[in-house]
């Protein structure tokens, strides 16, 4: 395939060279960049001025002062109250200058450290770091064809693509819903998978007490961590949704103080869909899902002063025929930017996602993706969820798409190198030019030399080749090589070491959990 | 297909609704976005910081003070000797303050008019216009199934598409080589099919004296302009590339000065594929790339000041295992910003691509030209070479990459509205989040009646329904629709008007020329 040995241009002649290739094929086959938490060095894209700022802001001020959210849950409830603001029924109304005093109390950049600390991640700061697509109930691929549900198998391959490409750095929700495990045990199987098959940063759905409690004591045995150590600082993260319009429900809000009671990081994200839950316009929508995340992150500020939040994005558009769903769309760009600018506003850690309304992986997919993936990169976004493997606006999980989107990911990592664009004189190279003159060409000079091994992005998907050798190599288009990748990703994994002792307590308490009956699925 | 009737979700209430619609299929039957010359309102994406840009111009000048660009034509020679520059045989050495005056001279904005005056295109001052594919020499579509030389046919097909798109403002060179038609009249049969088949602005190769003149004198005739009122301002462009490193040939400064002569304007693209042609560093890619075209269009402003001139960009970068040339990397997107800031240090127009090295329109070949767009987008490029229809690294042309390509360049325009991002009291709606509160949905409020319409992009290629609907019409990919999507612009494209007299003209003109022997076909 791609990797396939290829007589180089110039002959290699750095002593370097070799041993860089070497520390390359360690993850495997694949030519991969190492993994890293790059900062995005470039200056956002910001299509709003500061009136425009200011207008959304006080739109999402007027929403939490004069409208009001409702809080489902009574514990928060009882908070709100505690906090002066007011509350009637389920409805909360709040004052700006206290959201924004909460607010302010909430680091603008934090780590969160797994079980191997050097997959330790930072958000904020202007650091980027990429996630698997989670929470798809469908998986599509090649071989079988169609559209099946999910399964942990299936679940448990997705959970091998993330740990093995160093471009994804977290491991988000259920990268495919595995419906073949039972909803009382299935976070307990499903987040021992996780946390053997890989050492990244784990995600805890908030789906109930059992749930968020037995995988904060599952990250906390993964790391050998007392409970003292494991709250000591974030080991994990889970990720909300607000019930839009205006509506926080029980078990998230629940989830998330259980979690920053314990050190732990949530991510607030409304998913404010511009025209159906949201207004038809972005500046509305985005004022929406503004108000609906600092309601809940002034909650947590107020409880926990410190507490590491993340302010979320999810706001797109429908296609206003159809009531469909639309991704990547120019909407979708421009609400990212503009909530880029509202987090830097706030000083808040940002995510975004890399997502489609494409059903399989094509050319639609694939522009669709780069285009949220590269409006993430603009928006100054520094957790970007669904970042590989997502379709059909998130009802399926493909590995296919998984590959193809960890080309482009391994791109946007690149293009966040420094030493791309270096002008010293080395690289303004007025010596090269002058060596080889009018007439020859640079690939045997020893500038070249000296630099080629690591001067250009290199792809281990792509094909450029012409289109006689592309042909004679089968013709293969884009999909079905990355399907193949995939199956060499399967056979190359090495699952990341483990202390027998901690596995045997996670296999321990996976046991007792399910002896005790696993969580409720009455809710 | 896309355009099947579908219900629509909100029933259509306003007046202004059915016009609307009714104006979009006037052209066909695809919902496009309406012609016009956009603005790209982002601040450019910077990645070089002012000693960065001080650094690549100061390589450049170096290199055209000390080591000299080779000037092959023997006119252009004896200009240099005239402006007091230094010839020694073919090189010319120039210093930067005479550079510098001259290229001042250049203005920073310019119309170009075509035969319609309606499809005027401005270049500069924060426009951005884009074209098809240029100068493939091979064809591939899906009917065929595989890589074929070009031929007048497909040639002329490519223009109706030219023609019937409004997203594609300007039209390039040979959208395929027409290898049908005997170079020496080439020329004559394609620019007529270009000038009846379209009304956009139009491009003339700079392939010997004869070609150029007898362009030039059929954009003339297709205008009904005297010489005098052809003369008065571009109505047409050529586009010239550098022998890189360091060569101007000579049937390309002839075309560009007999183009300036008669007030036409004239493009300047290196090819500067760093590893190759060019330094390997990007920095010194760029250096060169500005060195070559700043001593070319030094001597435009020289011979006639103020003369329309474009700096194009084509740094890209090589596979340094295979040497294959690679398109839409991240150095690719990086050497296009780079190159971006570097145009407006000189207050130059900037002409760039959307490119790839993708053999067939799928997967690949989207996010290579996603890339490729967005850094056109992100750098402040003016004019957009190549937009539609590009593969295999500009070896071939293919419609249905045309057809995808529109739909990246329409989403593209979209985002560049100022309405998407407005932040008026209408737009952040705080009266409509009022109305729906926490239990209702947007779809049928009166704020989402005034304006689903125009709220978003309304795609015409994209599929947004959810597998099993696209399942049931045929589980067709991006590729095939739009193949399908190819031969309907085919049969709804009507050919402009042109007035009978200047049809005949441009007939007679052609006889008379081929009569003549056309152009020499000796170099």
């Amino acid at each position: 395939m791609t990797d396939a040995p290829r007589e180089p241009a110039p002959k290699r002649r750095r002593a370097g060279g070799r041993a860089a290739t070497a520390a390359k094929r360690r993850t495997g086959g694949l030519n991969q960049i190492p993994w890293r938490v790059p900062r995005n060095l470039d200056r956002p894209i910001e299509p709003l001025d500061a009136e425009g700022v200011q207008a959304i802001h006080d739109g999402a001020m007027r929403i939490l002062e004069d409208i009001g959210i409702e809080f489902l849950n009574p514990e928060a409830l009882a908070l709100f109250k505690e906090a002066g603001c007011t509350v009637a029924g389920t409805n909360v109304r709040m004052g700006r200058d206290w959201v924004q005093e909460m607010v302010a109390r909430a680091p603008a950049q934090f780590d969160i450290t797994p079980r191997n600390p050097e997959r330790r991640i930072t958000l904020g700061g202007g650091h980027m770091v990429f996630g698997n697509v989670s929470s798809p109930p469908n998986y599509f691929d090649l071989e079988i064809g169609k559209k099946v549900s999910g399964s942990r198998a299936q679940c448990a391959n997705f959970y091998r693509l993330t740990q093995y490409f160093n471009c994804i750095h977290f491991s988000g929700g259920y990268p495919v819903e595995p419906v073949d495990v039972h909803p009382s045990v299935r976070h307990l199987d499903v987040i021992f998978d996780k946390l053997t098959l890989t050492d990244k940063v784990a995600h805890a759905y908030s789906l109930g007490p059992e749930r968020i409690e037995d995988v904060m004591e599952m990250v906390r045995i993964s790391g050998g961590w007392t409970e003292e150590e494991f709250a000591a600082s974030p080991k994990m993260f889970t990720n909300i949704n607000s019930t839009s319009p205006l509506k926080h429900d029980i078990p998230m809000i629940d989830g998330c103080l259980r979690s920053i009671r314990r050190g732990q990081a949530v991510v607030v994200t409304p998913f404010t869909l511009a025209g159906a839950m949201a207004p038809v316009t972005l500046s509305g929508a985005v004022s929406l899902s503004i108000a609906e995340a600092l309601s809940a992150i002034a909650l947590f500020q107020h409880v926990r002063p410190g507490a590491a939040c993340v302010l979320g994005t999810f706001t797109s558009n429908v296609d206003m025929k159809s009531g469909a769903p639309a991704f990547g769309t120019p909407e979708y760009m421009r609400a990212t930017q503009m909530t880029g600018q509202m987090a830097r506003f706030y000083g808040l850690p940002m995510r975004a996602s890399g997502v489609c309304a494409a059903n399989v992986p094509d050319g639609q997919a694939m522009w669709e993706t780069s285009n949220s993936l590269w409006s993430a990169v603009q928006s100054g976004t520094n957790m970007v969820y669904h970042a590989a493997g997502w379709l059909e606006g998130g009802l399926i999980a493909s590995p296919e798409k998984f590959v193809m989107d960890c080309e482009v990911v391994q791109m946007i990592q690149r293009y966040m190198e420094p030493a791309v664009v270096a002008t010293g004189p080395g690289e303004i190279a007025f010596d090269a030019v002058r060596e080889v003159g009018s007439s020859g060409h640079y690939f045997g000079i020893q500038h070249t030399q000296d630099r080629y091994e690591d001067a250009f992005y290199e792809p281990f998907l792509s094909d450029w080749r012409n289109f006689e050798a592309w042909e004679e190599a089968g013709a293969i288009w884009t999909a079905e090589r990355a399907h193949r990748i995939f199956k060499e990703v399967l056979a190359d994994y090495e699952a990341p070491p483990m202390e027998a002792a901690i596995r045997s307590e996670l296999e321990d308490f996976v046991a007792r959990r399910k002896a005790e009956g696993g969580a409720p699925t009455d809710f």
